[in-house]
């Protein structure tokens, strides 16, 4: 399968995600046509508009050809090989999506859900079958980040996820398999965590915002650029592994951890409480409003040296 | 002060922190002279042995020149602009040498600690004048990572912050205020706290130690190298910043704190669980005993490109 000519997407939700992930298909398989589905009334002049700023290095008539818009849902994914939706956060509007698109789509499509929360087996509800629907959760913006969160159902077949696999491999992206539906998947899971004990710490004033900022791309964001949490602590009990560092600095992890756990509750580090006021005045009195497409360029940058 | 050819260091403790950090001066302060003081009976042929692996692009004799060994304490730090200790992790030790030095030193002298949890405050205690001693905590390796978390007590002076801040400046590090003595300092309260749920994730089965890595290093930190995690999540709430990233994802955050918590307590994520025999078998499987100088080239080459 994959990047031959055949490969036929339906983009169905043309937010952000979508057009990104539309520039990602265009760029990294060049011969693929994609079918864009949007109950927006703009979608025309939105996309002529948006998508563009995906594509800086491409010339418009090149993929012009190769993509279309198409208001009617069955004619959208009637002949696709990927249905990849990315539309409302709501269960009820993707239980009744995926319902439709099965009524539509040709017997072997993939059906990829872009979520951040809403896990396969409630999406499937009112599937016939019910094998066939895999999560595939991109870092954003994902026609930069090399992340994909692939997460089935219990009820998801192996053949599904593998194609799936197959397919992002083919482009030079990065597919996970997460293996158990958790809430939020792993990379949120992860990056929050580290968050919250941010805004635990600069909710006691130990840093501002930007010196915590400052403190992570000077060190664990280059570090684990490279290799990974677990590598680098396996590395850092040197012959002993993982299991040497924590014999010689588990007392200092678990000090850590006790004091995270007093000061979150201490501080009350929930959402919606009163530290986030703090936080997010420092956050624009430092930053105002970000160029992204800057940071988008460094990052491919730094992607390129790790080897992505 | 600073880069001028007076710069005179005594690095006490010379063991994997303390070489790096002589390389450190010796390449981005070339007019330097270093004492290594350290009570190893093999000082002088360990030096010679390991001293040059974190050296790999100078010659030799260029820096043989600046570098003396000296057994003898006094003799060390009596000539030394700047006193930078990393012997054992112990606060009597500490107290005891940090008197000793003042005893022996020039009354300018800075005084570092390399401390990864032993704060000032505390290691101040026999100290005449307790305005003078900071703990400048580096990021391991330092001659790579330009992180160094300048942590001084209430009773430091400013003025002893601010040359300290100016010296690792001069030499093109990041030197961070933290502003409160609080457990792990923040660096490795940040990576600690990913770490943990990384730990609580694997040890559920959700993903492998592996493939967690590979998620980090395809997302989080290529991101978190080029924009720390406020300046990224003020940037994903578009003009609005991070009051509106809260507002849009607020929801989604608290319900992976809220199952991060549930999760951590039920799996009993604390040193020395059972979860942990696990983390290490696969860790080992996976890596074996990692190569830190290909890892330590590539790194050096993130930090290039994001303009450390």
């Amino acid at each position: 399968m994959t990047t031959s000519p055949t490969t036929k997407i339906a983009i169905i939700g043309a937010g952000t995600i979508g057009l990104s992930l539309t520039a990602l298909h265009l760029v990294q398989n060049p011969t693929c046509q994609i079918a864009i589905h949007d109950p927006r009334p703009d979608l025309q002049s939105y996309i002529t508009t948006h998508l563009p700023t995906y594509l800086p290095q491409v010339d418009k008539a090149t993929y012009q050809t190769r993509i279309s818009l198409v208001s009617d849902l069955s004619s959208a994914v009637k002949n696709a090989t990927i249905i990849q939706e990315q539309g409302p956060e709501e269960t009820g509007f993707k239980q009744r999506i995926w319902a439709q698109i099965e009524g539509y789509a040709p017997p072997n499509a993939l059906f990829w859900s872009s979520t951040s929360g809403i896990p396969a087996s409630e999406q499937n509800r009112e599937m016939k079958d019910k094998s066939r629907l895999v999560v595939v959760h991109p870092y954003n913006p994902p026609h930069v980040m090399p992340l994909l969160e692939v997460v089935p159902a219990p009820s998801t077949s192996a053949d599904v996820v593998e194609r799936t696999l197959e397919y992002w491999r083919t482009l030079g992206r990065t597919p996970v398999v997460v293996r158990k539906e958790c809430t939020g998947f792993v990379a949120n899971r992860l990056a929050f965590a580290l968050f919250r004990e941010a805004c635990s710490l600069v909710a006691q004033d130990v840093v501002s915002v930007e010196d915590l900022d400052a403190i992570v791309s000077a060190s664990m964001g280059p570090r684990w650029s490279v290799a990974g949490p677990f590598k680098s602590y396996h590395a850092g009990g040197g012959e002993g592994g993982l299991k040497s560092f924590m014999e010689k600095i588990g007392g200092t992890v678990q000090a850590c951890w006790s004091a995270s756990d007093e000061d979150v509750k201490r501080e009350g580090i929930e959402v919606g409480n009163a530290w986030q006021d703090k936080i997010c005045r420092q956050a624009n009195e430092s930053y105002g409003v970000v160029d992204t497409s800057t940071r988008d360029e460094t990052t491919k940058k730094v992607l390129n040296v790790v080897g992505h």
